[in-house]
């Protein structure tokens, strides 16, 4: 054991503002929901990996107990053949879409791929996507994928200070040769939350697509995919819907492009009769017509706890949670931490953030390193210096966001963090 | 409970020679390893669904409460990070491959998508893909999507008895326009098993690649890729290797085309360094690059058990009971079922033959719902006739497979089916 101080920062004035809001927070009790964390152990890193909810564990031994174990292939038909779709259903719920618009299935980097292809067999005579620097390198990636298998072209705007969106250039790139605009609705790095109902009507302006990514907004943030009358959405379900870690991702497909969109990868999970054994294939006339392959059942049931507990918490609750700790976290590390060099890399606007907040250091790595091995903190780092702190409103509390601050200032104070190495090798 | 007569059929006198072929069976004692069934049920569908290892619970378990719960996001350092490897090369150990030639991701039809796509683009002057129509569906399904998006065409050889794989006509249509020659190593319906080292060279001969699907051979038929010198292939987990309901599949490249194939399906695993986050993909320099979102770590993990199972026995004794189970069945049905309209589908040759045996009968769908509800008998269906029965080395006996056989003639003979819709609907 180490001889560090982990106790609370509670000669802080803030510390008394911590607890006060603890004691009034509506979702306190959603914390009981998940599997406990070793004692004094603080867990800021839900937007990367969320925590363990106590109903997985008993939904998949009865998985594996009863509908594989038991019952076997009779499952299929009584328990598994719609369970992707039923999960769809209520992830449809926290993000403003219709019963049958989303499908939890593959990873996100899969159904980004089928949704971006078939996005530009869309839209055959326009040759451009338009997209940012902040989004996750996954998208890039892909993007750029099936952009190579289409002829198209990918612009990605630059963001002026790496922490907001650029929303105004952006719609200045969007032309009529314009076939898709993909973007993070909240950035990976800086949490930057993009305004998708502006950002989708100019997209459509110019007779262009919009697909967002909800990586890390969903379960967090309220979405309303219908409202914005979004084309297309994917997302992962293991930050703020605790999914488990690789957890299958989602899509949505909005009702108004349905008869538009083809899903690229033609499995016979998305053939109108797959058990017809056709040699021909014809989709599904719904949105199953975007499964591939067989579904993975128990990750499929490993989810849906996690994505039960946010349905009851409610986005509003969790949105308001999410914004004040956030909030309050960034108050009190403007107070303790920027005298000690950090420095905030998310907006400081609550309508612009998301639920996670970055603050930049140039010794981000080895404080990282040393506040998870020595101050018994977790929070991210994504390189070159921002450490991530993620606040999951079912689940942190404020005297945890206070706790984490203090500990911080103990371990830069006490210079603990430069028995670490300065620059990652492979980072967890 | 029904009043049907489920005892073995032991006034049969091939009954007795059932229970001397289990007796001097080496391979008995695995059964233990599994999850039991409900007294009386004979599971003869393996082949489509395994049972459960009594491992997996275990395993998951450890997963669900240390791993993620306890360790959270550290287990991607301390665990997570290359399971996908190791557990590749365990199969790669099944299938006559080195490890690093093998990778575990995704479903079957996504990884068949990457490495079809792939080995187009690695023949970019060629425009022929040739395959049968014995192929499964999904096979056929996404061929033609890779073929659409590299202007390919394919050619599906058919099979002159729908039982029997076309390899002369295969080899016929092989030519210097060829890039591809994919083909499911055992068919899904019949059971028909081809020669890989035969088609493997005569597709080199005119410089195409070859792709095997060994979703129907994978743990119950030795495999050897490397032998074979072939290129691509993959294969599902939740056969043969009880890796669960939509279990990951797996892929293997072999090293002498390791620098021919790219994956299409550039997500952030597969990249050198997924979290240097960098804007552009740059492929990791080994079998990783194929991998593309988050890896499913409690599904990788559920798979653990059944492919140790598998390693444990080893293939020579598997095929060898595989071999002796099948003619066994065959033997015994062509005396006892032929009579009632009966014929078999699937090669006597055992050379020629996976695992599964299927039985045609012109009332075959109502005989298979028959004997599942009236007979507690499980094997599957195949439109339009075929019921296979699957048998797993690992579990199944020859007391099952003769008392199945005494089953089904009590089920025809006591015309029991006949109170049974003459076409499926939605079939298991």
């Amino acid at each position: 054991m180490t001889a560090f101080d982990l106790g609370p920062y509670s000669t802080d004035p803030s510390y008394g503002r911590a607890q006060t809001l603890d004691a009034a927070d509506p979702l306190r009790s959603f914390a009981d929901e998940f599997s406990p964390l070793d004692p004094g152990l603080i867990y800021l890193d839900g937007n990367s990996l969320g925590r363990l909810p106590r109903a997985t564990s008993s939904r998949l031994a009865e998985v594996l107990d009863h509908e594989w174990g038991d019952r076997l292939i009779r499952s299929w038909s009584e328990r598994w053949w719609d369970q992707a779709d039923r999960l769809g259903d209520a992830v449809a719920e926290l993000i403003g879409a219709k019963p049958r618009e989303v499908l939890v299935a593959d990873s996100t980097s899969v159904v980004l791929f089928k949704l971006t292809l078939g996005a530009l067999h869309a839209r055959p005579a326009r040759s451009r996507i338009v997209t940012d620097a902040l989004n996750f390198p996954t998208d890039n990636y892909i993007t750029k994928a099936a952009a190579d298998l289409s002829g198209c072209t990918v612009t990605t705007v630059a963001s002026a200070d790496g922490i907001h969106g650029p929303t105004e250039q952006l719609v200045a790139e969007l032309d009529e040769d314009t076939a898709l605009l993909t973007l993070s609705h909240v950035a990976f790095k800086s949490g930057y939350l993009y305004d998708m109902e502006r950002l989708t009507a100019a997209a459509h302006d110019v007779g262009a697509l919009v697909l967002w990514d909800l990586s890390h907004s969903v379960g967090a943030v309220p979405v309303h995919l219908n409202r914005c009358r979004a084309d297309l959405a994917v997302g992962c379900t293991y930050k703020y819907l605790n999914g488990g870690p690789g957890s299958p991702a989602f899509l949505y497909v909005g009702d108004h492009v349905d008869t538009e969109i083809t899903n690229p990868l033609t499995g016979w999970w998305g053939h109108a009769e797959p058990f017809d054994f056709d040699l021909q294939f014809e989709p599904a006339r719904s949105i199953r017509r975007f499964q591939t392959g067989t579904m993975p059942i128990l990750s499929l049931a490993a989810l849906e706890p996690g994505v039960a507990l946010a349905r009851a918490a409610g986005l509003p609750r969790i949105r308001e949670k999410s914004l004040a700790l956030t909030a309050f976290f960034i108050d009190v590390a403007e107070q303790i931490l920027a005298p000690l060099g950090f420095r905030l890399a998310s907006p400081r606007d609550g309508k612009q953030r998301g639920s996670h907040v970055a603050l930049q250091h140039p010794d981000g790595w080895r404080i990282t390193q040393a506040i998870i091995e020595q101050a018994n903190l977790i929070p991210d780092f994504r390189a070159p210096d921002n450490i991530r702190f993620g606040f999951s409103p079912l689940y942190s509390s404020f005297t945890e966001a206070h706790t984490a601050v203090g500990r911080i200032a103990r371990v830069v104070r006490g210079k603990l963090h430069l028995d670490y190495p300065v620059a990652p090798t492979t980072v967890t």
